[in-house]
């Protein structure tokens, strides 16, 4: 005998962008490639405060093994915040806490999906959702999507014409890695086909909350009369990532299965994190914490398209996008984004080729990048550097 | 359309153990049912000091994503801490930092398990290894088990005629749930038996730590020449679980395939949970620590032992554990561990049915008894009930 692996490990890699971040440790480096939130906004003051505080409290508690379901407070915070921001009607016995909202994915993953099952994503989407679905070994159908969303008559067709779709994952507010937000028109339309054909929809929202400008939507979630929706968010934009802190807000006959899921999976999420961010979420005003990242967005999202349009030629299109972290470029026909990030590379800049977030389709003339990471002053000069690279090409 | 589950969902179900600690939750209640660590030795003022101590040396980096592989210097103190207590060889790169040893449990079934593989364990065995690898569709075989740990000559009757067999999953040091371990002749020709066939390994070894008395034996992986045992450890029981730190040690080859399979489940371990207890060990006892915790936990099995020598009658059975948390019972034929539980909670007295702990069989007159989380005239006073409720039956 020798040793062999499942099947699904044939299918797993390593995630590009991990692996270009390894390569863009270096302090010269100026990188547009990770998804990080700007480090110098987490609160690490109020965070010595609340570990002190919550082992004052709750002592010996928080260190102990807790509930699956999640720290019971911390998830009707959770509700409660959500409902007004989202039009959602959530309450904490719909919340199950995770360690991060990828953890959210992978258990969507294993609730759903048998081997050879279909999951509709966008084209393009998240390339850590690709990962961790393939595991469990889908077909993935990527619908297609413009400036509102995916493409209705599109997503119709493919549920005429498809058997064995399980599963529809879709990223509505600043879509990672376009930048993209629905229109609520298409929001409505879509939730009226899926209410129809009854599938069950991950709508994957890490990025809601940091709106720049402009009014803010309803969840696809409100729309949906039928429980079909599962809300999936984090803390790791708006509070700090290192934490692993996520959640799923879903119909109790999906919570229930997902608890099943997790105590296999971890048994549960840290208790001290989560009671940690319940304490900070007590003690401070974490809407102004909010707006000060809000803020600081907006301003390297300013600084970024400000290069982009000064430096880049009219056949290159990017999106503005009005929240989040992302925008997403195009260049012409035949130019390749791989072929592209290897000279950047030398030039100390880097982004993450489109490649990675099409599970299908090849298409080597897109990029993303992120903003969030850089200050200004950066931004400007990556974005001179790398128009200069494409220049040549 | 309706909404349907993948088939592995079928399988799931809730876990007995975290149904009856929901009722033991009661102050009142005197239980043996969980497998809780003693909260009283948690180190709450040194968790006060690393917390901020942390934060005041790493800042906002201690917030911030971090690689899957987990903190360095941990996985380092966790290699060198292994070695001389396990015998092993293992080095920082054969260390992936997990969720907790559920979560190396879970990975462990991603890994290597097919639909219809067969998985062979102790009998019995831990039951939440036997929840983690369900979700991945396997047959479980029960290999029988003496004091001495798996019989090889029955281990070696099942290789001979079962095909699939892909991984066999071992707890050689105070096994949960019998408190047996494995004798070192035992550990031998145990390991030269699946070097012969080439079959992974999974130790799991949450207990090692704790031993009352006697000799330490050296781990199987210390025997292991080719590379197929994957021990599998965590810092639940002899720091806190609630941090939920364990870890994977394993060759280079599988910790590869491990690092896939976690980015795409949650992408890395809590950032500022792993410094935590990186910087505990750095600037604290933790021998010393480990070291009050035996006092204790020998104090209670001492404690629970006499119980039962004192109340129990001579047709009833159970194993005297040189470390860990658990002893086993067995009582004659006939006599149903569900109905003495259901009348021992009306007498505020709880234990997990034995039951749980056979993947195939229905074992009706076994339980299992946890002695770590309750002083020691609870312990008298629960099992002078507990053995009165059974005298009646």
């Amino acid at each position: 005998m020798a040793v062999t692996f499942a099947d699904r490990v044939e299918l797993l890699k390593a995630s590009d962008i991990r692996e270009i971040l390894k390569i863009t440790q270096r302090p010269e480096m100026i990188s547009f490639a990770g998804g990080l939130p700007a480090p110098e906004l987490f609160p690490v003051e109020e965070m010595k405060h609340v570990a002190v505080k919550v082992l004052e409290e709750a002592g010996s508690q928080a260190l102990q093994y807790s509930t699956t379901e999640g720290f019971e407070p911390l998830r009707r915070q959770i509700a409660t915040r959500m409902n007004p921001k989202y039009k959602t009607a959530v309450n904490p016995s719909n919340i199950l806490i995770t360690s991060g909202s990828q953890q959210a994915l992978d258990f969507s993953g294993k609730l759903f999906l048998n081997s050879g099952d279909v999951v509709l994503c966008e084209s393009p989407t998240y390339l850590a959702a690709i990962s961790a679905f393939r595991a469990y070994q889908p077909q993935f159908m990527e619908v297609p999507t413009d400036d509102d969303g995916m493409i209705i008559e599109e997503l119709e067709k493919i549920l005429r014409t498809t058997a064995r779709v399980k599963l529809i994952y879709i990223i509505p507010d600043f879509q990672n890695p376009t930048g993209r937000t629905w229109s609520l028109a298409r929001r409505q339309r879509f939730m009226k086909v899926i209410s129809d054909w009854e599938i069950p929809v991950v709508e994957d929202n890490p990025y809601g909350e940091l709106r720049f400008e402009g009014e803010s939507l309803p969840a696809v979630k409100s729309l949906d009369s039928k429980g079909l929706v599962i809300f999936v968010s984090t803390f790791s934009k708006t509070f700090c990532p290192g934490l692993r802190i996520g959640w799923i807000a879903a119909d109790a006959r999906f919570i229930e299965k997902y608890v099943l899921i997790k105590q296999g999976a971890d048994l549960h999420t840290s208790s001290i994190s989560q009671r940690e961010i319940s304490k900070y979420l007590e003690l401070y005003d974490f809407e102004a914490h909010i707006g000060r990242i809000i803020d600081t967005y907006r301003s390297r999202r300013n600084a970024m398209i400000s290069a982009l349009e000064e430096s880049f030629s009219a056949d290159v299109t990017f999106n503005r996008p009005q929240g989040g972290l992302f925008t997403w470029v195009q260049m012409p026909r035949g130019i390749k984004a791989a072929e592209l990030l290897q000279r950047c590379l030398q030039q100390n800049v880097a982004f993450v080729p489109g490649d990675s977030f099409f599970p299908n389709r090849c298409v080597e003339n897109t990029f993303r990048l992120n903003y969030s990471n850089m200050p200004e002053e950066k931004i400007a000069e990556g974005i001179r550097r790398l128009a200069k690279v494409m220049n040549e090409l």
